[in-house]
């Protein structure tokens, strides 16, 4: 196994070429393009990884399940889907979702920015900070490792230059799906997007989304598997951007990426995969990552189709 | 198990009330809105039924994943896919799926009528009514049922309203994707939709389409596998309009929908599984069909994910 | 005058260099992209005229405010408005104006295409040939001209080519904005939009609206009044596509462009002008006939700002 | 004249009742829905007036004109066009001009809110308070009145509710057409629309604009007259928010609404008008300021098509 991986990033690294660091925020240009790394994790907890699998690289969009999950844990389906809808949008990442004057629920999803901005007003917690430190906590728990800390230089970036979620953050409120001061809930946002992890914990939180949260390395149940179900299910339809639809049909498994490089990938009662690989396509994905994860799909027949 | 499906049909008929029957064409409003079968079969050829499992009625948009596999028996994958894209518009079905003077392939998937429209020019066959022949009989054969035929008044009703279609088609045409006469085209699609089915064919097609192409009547392979993916895939992000994602949450298997009141679903390796109940909720979905494959979901663990 | 004419001829002269002749049907990349023509007459009826004033080209768009004179003669003001709206579209002049799923009045107007087809329809006559005729006739009273007639050539490419427009016909169809046949309704604006007119023809019908209804030709009311004040509005607002604000800020009178390189110009109460230059620039209004215009504007002091 | 103002008056008040006060600020429901004041002034400075006249309120949008103007003289025609388009968006005031993740100076003009704002940034001055002193210098020199100031509360107001603004500006600033400090440029912005003014005053600023920019207060020149058919044109196409066309077939002449209830409106080298009922109709103009200004434009002549 650990042979086909070495291979399969082989095969694939020339794909880093074709692709381009995020430079939305000028600290994510910083990252090494050639970095390429995996790691699987199986339910009986086999582990097979290579390449740069200890990198660590910040979250980014990879929390947007892990915020959809503890939203779901503090408030239950009926309200987070009435706050957040789970249609795709047809549209990129950040675009505005909004249409002729209104702004629905229906209208967003948790893997859009608008709909995870919208979701971090859902967090149980006095402040803010809270809010995103019960987060963090949540995401140490399904990676079982307690030292993921938050990138602070990250974060002051994202800080400082997101105008983009500001203007989606300020539409949220002014359709009332904000009923906070804006700049709190951005900074538990731009927090969230902040959280260092490497594909070992990517992996680790997969696979106790792909065992419906139990985790197996306490054997503690963390959530109700059915918030699983809900999770994995939008994933495989929004978790690679407008890219979902390829995604689906050459890989075939609920997966989320980030604009840091990061992919992870859920095969349902199999295994969680964590991949990292920088230099992404134009549709914010880890290019490389993609081809990997479809040559290990086809190697391993991992689509649920 | 048949006291399950009873049991559901029995649950489920209430929401047939909230529903209102397709009237978009004058045809399927003759349709009986009590009407409600449900008919599973799996991979060992077990069949439960229950209701109005033998009413006839018209395929409609059920029809799009048949027409997506003989254009992929017909072309293989890769053009297919760059005639016709692959992710959910964001829209309904029936949607413009256009912006700024531009009309792309990106823009459009196999499951929205102008994605459907464009793939019918993608059937092998001399005139439009041989591809629909061709059409006809695939369907015939994954359904196990020679007997299939069209609904010729449905077909007429189409083709004298169909103007939405029509507008659809010219604008293919305007964009170069669509090469022939526009009412040849739209004559195969308004025939494809006609054809008349029950719930034991589409249950019959599912089963094809959930066994990777290996038809479970003849042990004939109708299809390779892989495009068994490629249309289970296309299915669960598309395959129930502008409600997909929710479908996905609460259902979890690929499936398709049609304004005649049919749901095909697919359970991938284990069963296919065709339901009637023509009153439509507001996206164009059979209602109470939906509320039973939720049930039977739940009851059955059915969810991939 | 003529002295001055001739010298804005070639000062613009140079810019018909920089546009392209339309192409969206075959007949119309026949022009001489170097034509370039003017014709002025004032109120009192004396006429300056310089370059190629006397070619012959096809009306295309110029044909809308006639079309919508004749609407206003037939139905009057209330009906006409209830049917086509007034407002800017801030889209192009083939765009669909739809959005949402609907298609109401108020999403077109009488200078794009939608609300041009529509107008079709509110033309009184038996036939759709019939209202032609009664179009046919308008154009050569206000032009006072017995001898306009239509180029058979070009309105037969039209009918070949016209697939958007068949696009945007059907969806008026969908939505009820047109009830009779949809062929019937688009041969009755291709055959107006295939009206050969001269710059003399322009800048007649022109110098009668800028007379308000009454010829100064014949000094006969050829229309209300209010007629014209309507026309004339509606053209300062959307006469020059989605380049009707710059046209409006640089020249500051109401006209009308064809893509067949024409351009009519109104002066209220002191003249009417036609020019002919049949490159065009990016939004297909004729590049070199809006410089001219500009300068003779500054020249003249024709704002009516 | 006093008795025919009083006339369309009385006619106008019963319209009133069917508009309702902007409720977008708090502080804007405070005002009197049956306040209905008029004023004219002519180029040789004969006064009419009518009702409210004397009654004060917030300039709001009618600001918009005296910003473009201020931009203008600081910039010249050039640099405002390359910042701020002239376009009529198709769209209401406060829309997102914005469409397939691009945001172009096309996409905005300077009666949108986006496009006012961005004109903030154009005006000079050290800091953005002394960028809204010259704009309100410049206001009581158009007005002819020094006494003009703004309203403290409604400034304040403003600030506190106005996200959808802060949305538009973050976005303005996310595609770099805002460089300064958001915050800044808003408070501008609100500061501006939050000037008090009379329906005298509204008179008077029409009238310098009708005089091309020639004080008939003082005889001074305060602005070039290329400057006022620029604005004069942009008041035409955009002035009355998405319904400029409605008001351009109705009245016929350049004006600004403002959801203060203001209208100022220009009849080109012959008056200035100002009108106040802050009841507004759906499109955020003053329902019987129109119906008035219909009245008077047919009574008087006043289209200038």
């Amino acid at each position: 196994m650990t042979e086909l991986l070495e291979e399969i990033l082989e095969e694939c690294a020339r794909y880093t070429k074709e692709g381009k660091l995020a430079d939305y925020i000028p600290e994510l240009t910083k990252a090494n393009p050639d970095d390429f790394g995996i790691f699987i994790i199986s339910g009986d907890k086999r582990v097979s990884k290579a390449g740069d699998f200890t990198k660590e690289f910040t979250i980014q969009s990879v929390v947007k399940p892990i915020l959809l999950l503890l939203a779901l844990m503090d408030n239950g389906i009926e309200c987070v889907k009435n706050h957040v809808g789970v249609e795709a949008t047809g549209k990129p990442f950040d675009a505005i979702n909004y249409s002729e004057q209104k702004l629905l629920s229906e209208n967003i999803n948790p893997m859009v920015n608008m709909g995870a901005i919208a979701m971090c007003t859902l967090i149980k917690g006095d402040t803010y900070l809270d809010k995103f430190n019960r987060l963090l906590e949540l995401t140490r728990l399904l990676a079982n490792n307690p030292d993921i800390e938050m990138d602070e230089e990250v974060y002051l970036s994202e800080k400082r230059t997101g105008n983009k979620n500001r203007a989606l953050a300020y539409l949220l409120k002014t359709y009332g799906m904000i009923k906070d001061d804006v700049e709190d809930v951005l900074d538990c946002y731009f927090r969230a997007c902040s959280i260092k992890v490497s594909c070992a914990d990517l992996a680790k939180i997969g696979l106790t989304l792909a065992s419906h949260g139990k985790s197996q390395f306490t054997g503690e149940r963390i959530f109700p598997a059915k918030y699983a179900y809900y999770v994995n299910a939008i994933l495989m339809n929004c978790g690679m951007y407008d890219g979902s639809g390829e995604f689906a049909v050459k890989v075939g498994v609920p997966a989320k990426s980030g604009v840091g490089g990061g992919i992870m990938a859920i095969v349902p009662t199999r295994m969680g995969i964590g991949i990292y690989s920088p230099a992404l396509d134009s549709k914010g994905n880890s290019i490389a990552g993609i081809k990997a994860l479809e040559m290990l799909s086809k190697k391993l027949y991992l689509s649920i189709f």
